[in-house]
């Protein structure tokens, strides 16, 4: 089953619990709009292109709001789905945003900075018309980052004219990011972890804890969990796991993998 | 074979022949932007759905142009092609215009006037950004018409809060349409047959013609052959074909065709 | 007289008492712009036209900000007189805002829910070029409410093609409405009323309160004043008056009129 | 019965004439936007007040179109009635306009040169936002002149901040206005006489000609007219009246007119 | 040396102690964007030119800020170095903004307030495609005051049709300037004196202090000292220094000059 | 003397024959607006900076028109005074343009066409707020020629995101560029020539005439004299000159140099 189909199954079913009116449905099931092009980018003077996609799937409750991939394997049923899911989440939480994403077909491992770059700013220039501080605010997704975000946004003031850091989130400190948003997905999963225990009185301190996958989202909960008085007696990443019943020390494995390391190392 | 298939296949054949380049030929095989959405409408109080499409295939050559279809079995495929075909037409006669194509998933009889007027207008609202006397200028196309576009400018004039005729071709006559232009299908045929049979040596004065289809543009052949000396022996409609070796008079069976009935009655 | 000039010699006598100058008096003695067009709305197939006004009295302090009343006996001095107070009253409590009225002459007693959604779309679209988050913000009055906001909001963003809440105030709360609005007009009241007490001694506990009218605004100024201790007495509706020494319950008589019934019922 | 009773009564016996429907014919008794102000000008020191008028009647066939007189007696009836002919007379000559009117309450003979600029420079800023080149094209009436047009030509090309001659009709020469305007009044009414002796079968040559009235048009038409043969006969101003069977010559009175002396200097 | 090379060696100073790359010096060496021109403004019948100028030297941080100077030798070396010094002050204070700076040839003790007023217009009318909210914030700078701000934002708003107070800081307090901004100058010498007095252990309490030019800045710094216990021994202006070792009232020597007087008088 | 006070030199020569009052003359002096930035582009990984001009002398006659030339030795006086000839050019034959030119200041004959083509780009983006088809139009100069001016209005196009050829002028036919602007130069020289001999009595008839340049000028001029009967006896380019009493083939010379060769090869 592909990925929209999967995620509109969901919606439908949630929708009928929640009695919905088929009219309801509907609106729920159909992105708003599809926008689709080829990113033509010169390469060392052959012309290479990059499918690309931004998918609005919902604007009711403020402007669209969504990140945008670079990944070899994004497609429209994908792209859609996490629309979708967007539109879901803003509502959840209830901040004035709709749903969007965004996403270009390529491998960004295979590619070189300079290459990035220009692929970043052709996403900008194809799809300014719908973006922007009222309509549609992009974010960085999977395989994309703060680098990325600080050409789009240097993209879009250059053709708008003006200074507008509004454009996208996610963008550097230094061009008017958000403080905090390096650690914000590790935060989000210890306040989750946070709320369980003590719905279920379990007690924190000296709980051993085992973090599998040490980027910036598990080393972090890691380091996070330790100062809450855990001790973390496992850690993987890609290229193995190390163990040690008496407590690793996070921060250290955190500074390893900085320094391109693997945990095995 | 889908059609945009078909097309494409077709251009890289003609291209190898003209020896295009592998990157010219790159940007001749996809359109520059795709544009989807479903235009929502209320009729009698149900919310009635219809998947709608403008595509953008290339703009090299000046603004995009081409024409809106509403036709049930219209998709993306099809109006691919059919954008594709517009940039090639342009660029054959020289006029300084690319090609686009749109599409309504509707069929509009079993649709009432105001239902059409819904769709007609809600369609220029979710394309306005893309569309504009400098960007992509629509016009008709199978099963819309002079109305259908005068809601369409009508629209547009709305939301730009300005007169600009210039938007959409084949709208009425008052409302600034081109004269000429129920009779331009016709008159193509005619011009090309005219300088066929000048390069053929044969004589137009007395010529027996046959004309198969007689609506606008079949039966406004017929009519303006005879002017030029050619006797019509034989027409056929959809109900049947009738036969006068002494020849039919054209504007008698295209008043007939006006009332409605067939060239059979 | 008419309600302008009833309101320029109010505004006179008082700016004669300040002393102002000649010049400056004025500037208080007329609408900087007045707006007057026929709203033209198609119901059931033939066309009616509703007469409809912005009036923008001054902007010095900044940008306009006025309700739209929708009343059969709405006309350009009433209109006008009603800018002129908001003018003087946003001055008064010094919010950096200028005054303006707007008004439709239709008795929307007299109308259906879709007519009058046809009849706000299209108050939107005649004023767009005057209205604006910068230039003259919109708000409810007499028989208009969050819905027509609503109403306007969506036709207003459609136009512009984008998110912009601040657009009208008095909006539903789902599209960014403010909290407390829904009380705000019976909270002014009690405000006044406690300082006043205060200043004249007056103890609130057990006092015996009598309230006419018992729509949103009195009915809520009676509960209001039985949470500090008052004791209602007697209350008036179009239907009839109900006297209790011993105290009504307001909560009661809300939910009452909440259902469409009369006090007396 | 006020100018505006007047033009509408004769509208609607015409339009009864014609049988239009009732819809189309209330379409044609009232005018689709009033804007009214007050413009502030300050003439040595101390502030005068003009009030001032654009009354849009009708642009179903295009971009308003029409002049803004200066005269102490113009007000909203008088001004709502020329916006009405205006409607009518482009449609009559079938040119893509539709019909507008503006004017400013001032005796212009009584104010200096500067005083009439401001006045014109601040005519455009009040009206600004309902002006321009697809919008409504204002030109020259009673009491304004190329000067006048130039003044409001330039006050709106610094306002847009860029070149727009077409906003005007009217203006100088230098400035882009049309060669031949200044004879065009006179013209159309020899044109008018041509054709009107024509289907009367009436000789111009030699015909005895009086003119009533020795300005622009009268006295170019009088001038016109003896280049076909006429004989000027008599000719009077306000100051009085001058009889020569034996012929007047024209363009010597033009002479006297134009050094601002009466004919019967 | 001239200013402007006077301000590029220290900056070239500075940066080669930071160790910074050669590419980045460049950038700190040269102004963004020049721009000149010659505002004609019309004075008694007189047409009169002022050069001006509006620098903008770099915006990596945020829109452009920077004062506006009326004086006579104001120069294009001057206000380029003004220019950098604000993007350095604005860096070094870590707000998000760029640094610029404009200027007139102009003395305005020459020119009555009138002929200031049209200057002041022209500037604005001169140089409004490169300022606005997102892109170049005026400020008050040498023999420029709120009045002058006043002017300017109030040509600004005619021009872009919408109430824009950001426009420009240092305007009067009834158009949205800020509170305290009247005593930010004097108040900043102060935080520095408190914090240097800290530093150095020195009491303020009873220190004798003698203050140099007594206009708003340091009649403002004597006047709030004095709260913090200093004694004010000595005041001097232009036109003389009056000395009281048992102290001066700096408040009283405030009003005097209020009133015009020198403090000698 | 350079060359600014050299043109203004001439200038005020010409206007006082003309006995102009020294107002006008004033403004003929100076011009309107100067913008001058530093172009900076990354080449192989260094960044380079090319100082750039864009002077507008005067638009009372319309939007500025003006080449942009591309020199080593290009600066503000130059290029001012081209602007000043520009305006004085276009008023000489009574076209409705003003006077512009701009400059950037770079030997391209030391640049690959990639980094001509990052100059060209930046070279718009610098200065897109001051340009447009109703503003100020560019066009080809000194070392800049059709591929500059196809730069240039694509990055124009993309930035303002329309189709927008008459940005620029001097650009190739297949982008919207005039017929016969190539031999325009060479062609105005003839008229000249011709008017010349005709109003000496000079038959062209065998006319001996003798070219010295034979660039897309010189050359084209020589092979049109040619087709009016004159006998080209000798040509010269910056390599040396060749002679033939007995005439030269002019086209065969053109021919030439189009293969890059000097005409003694």
């Amino acid at each position: 089953m592909d990925p929209f189909t999967q995620i509109t199954s969901h919606i439908t079913n949630a929708a009928k619990k929640l009695e919905f009116s088929s009219d309801e449905i509907k609106t729920l099931l159909k992105p708003q709009q599809i926008h689709k092009t080829n990113l033509t980018v010169e390469v060392n003077g052959t012309r290479q292109e990059f499918p690309a996609y931004r998918i609005q799937f919902n604007n009711a409750r403020g402007p669209y709001k969504g990140g945008i991939r670079f990944h070899p394997k994004a497609d429209e049923s994908e792209v859609s789905a996490l629309a979708a899911a967007m539109s879901i989440k803003c509502a959840l939480v209830d901040i004035p945003f709709g749903g969007a994403k965004g996403g270009v077909v390529v491998d960004p491992k295979q590619q070189d900075s300079s290459t990035l770059e220009l692929i970043s700013r052709a996403y900008v220039r194809a799809f300014v018309n719908y973006l922007g501080v009222d309509n549609d605010i992009p974010a960085p997704d999977v395989y994309t980052n703060p680098q990325v975000m600080g050409w789009m946004l240097d993209e879009y003031e250059k053709i708008v004219g003006r200074s507008e850091p509004g454009f996208i989130t996610g963008k550097p400190l230094a061009l008017g990011g958000s403080k905090g948003r390096d650690i914000a997905t590790a935060l989000g999963a210890v306040y989750v972890l946070l709320q369980y225990s003590k719905s279920v009185g379990c007690n924190l301190q000296g709980l051993k804890i085992a973090v599998q996958g040490f980027g910036n989202a598990g080393g972090t909960v890691a380091k996070i969990l330790q100062e809450h008085g855990c001790v973390l007696v496992a850690a993987s990443d890609s290229a193995g796991t190390i163990i040690n019943l008496a407590g690793l020390e996070a921060s250290d494995l955190l500074k390893l993998k900085l320094e391109g390391k693997s945990l095995i190392d």
